[in-house]
């Protein structure tokens, strides 16, 4: 008897959507891959590019019979489609997203799925400053983290299917507390975009920044690589995780005071202090895989 | 008759140093060029390389038939090898360095050097996070711009020789105020240093930082690649131009604030404040050749 093939239903065809789509045909070759964009030119444009095999514009026709459906847009935009999608999903159906905070998104699954349903958040930790379908890339999970965090009503084998279809994606599934989660991500990875945003907007909006511009080079393109991305994107991150974020932004000024103080008082502990930051960061480097 | 070859010196065979000498050779494989490192090892790596041809452990002696000098160490060594090398320096020799900030070495070449030699401060806007001449290139330098300072004794000769010399390495000579020099790159050099620097020690201080150390990706690691740079390089760098780093760690502290108070708020204005960053980057990206 031959096995049904997966479906599969992503809703949200930008980079995370798209590299999904990617990656599952690439390891799925049977698997029936639904996509849903609010535009339609994005989902022909998916369709194209091998990441979707079917298209629906209306998120609720969309996971009708999914197994899997990867809700991929921005953090706010997961709770409207979590309202939109809730009569229409199968019982037994495993519910995620991508969205770069957890607990708000918990707090809506939990309030909005029927029950049945099992809703486990994600966060595939891989990224890159541009976005749209257009970057997106199947290997774009290798070796990547990809944080899971199962809602009170997952049943314990949808967290064993979902975590095996993402390593099938190239990532290595790491369940985690949502609060827990949106603590860390604010400290590695919305401080230090907050960051590159304010030193570009600091040097831009000085009067020497034309001359400033032509003098800047790779150190400034690496260090603000990050406020190149989506600003809409950011927003929704930084609305929906407002007290990690908070904490972060105190923790890095009192830092920058440290350092400030230090070169004010023309004090030599500074080199101690930029060698303590470069071993960490190196040893981070070599840990890395 | 055959035209004498060129004799240049570098003192100090670090990226910048070493990465000059393979440069050079490359485009005149007829130049004399001799290397002076403090250390033995060093000076015959470069050696091995072809980044100098010839190797003397003392500057002054280094520096005796030299038509170019350039000095490459982190910026306070340079003087004590305007001191050591003041008393050997042929008439109309030109020497040069290439060190990151530029009032306090035009300040010990005025005080230091003969009547005669043409001191020119020199900075390319090039480098890497990795030191030593293990890194060095030949093409480091590039379609980057080299500022050069031209002190009150230099002749227009002198000015116009390193500026062929510079383009023979690859580079856009930019003839530039010291003070303004040191100004313009405290805010996209010093500051975005200083700011990668306080990321990592945020983070890495933390009690959290094992597991956040995990789920950083590409966006921490270039957010905060500055901060592997040279500690001992950037020391000399903070504490030789304290008051415009000064002025530029005001700057961005506003803006932090400024965003800070946003995301307390909830502001839905922060998407704008965000997209006119990424705006201002992708313009600097663009323009940039």
């Amino acid at each position: 008897m031959k096995k049904r093939p997966v479906r599969i239903t992503i809703i949200g065809l930008g980079l995370i959507g798209g590299s999904i789509g990617l990656a599952l045909r690439k390891a799925d070759r049977s698997a029936v891959i639904t996509g849903c964009s609010r535009r339609r030119s994005t989902a022909r444009r998916a369709m194209k590019l091998g990441a979707i095999n079917r298209s629906s514009a209306s998120p609720a026709a969309a996971v009708r019979d999914a197994d899997y459906v990867f809700i991929c847009t921005p953090v706010r935009a997961v709770k409207d489609i979590l309202k939109a999608i809730a009569p229409s999903l199968r019982r037994g159906c495993i519910v995620s997203d991508a969205a770069s905070t957890k607990a708000e998104v918990m707090k809506w699954a939990k309030s909005l799925l029927p029950a049945g349903v099992n809703f486990i958040g994600g966060h595939p930790m891989a990224g890159k400053e541009t976005s749209g379908i257009g970057v997106a890339e199947a290997g774009l999970f290798k070796g990547c983290t990809w944080c899971l965090a199962p809602g009170a009503g997952a049943s314990r084998g949808s967290l064993q299917r979902l975590s095996a279809l993402v390593r099938k994606l190239g990532a290595r599934p790491l369940v985690i507390d949502p609060d827990r989660h949106d603590f860390l991500v604010a400290g590695i990875s919305h401080l230090p975009f907050i960051m590159s945003s304010a030193l570009v907007s600091a040097a831009a909006k000085d009067g020497a920044w034309t001359e400033m511009s032509r003098l800047a080079s790779s150190g400034f393109r690496d260090a603000t690589r990050l406020a190149s991305g989506d600003s809409r994107l950011y927003t929704d991150i930084c609305l929906t995780n407002r007290k990690a974020i908070a904490s972060w932004l105190d923790r890095f000024s009192a830092e920058m005071e440290r350092f400030s103080r230090m070169i004010a008082k023309g004090d030599e502990n500074l080199s101690g202090a930029f060698s303590d930051s470069a071993g960490a960061r190196n040893r981070w480097l070599k840990n890395r895989r």
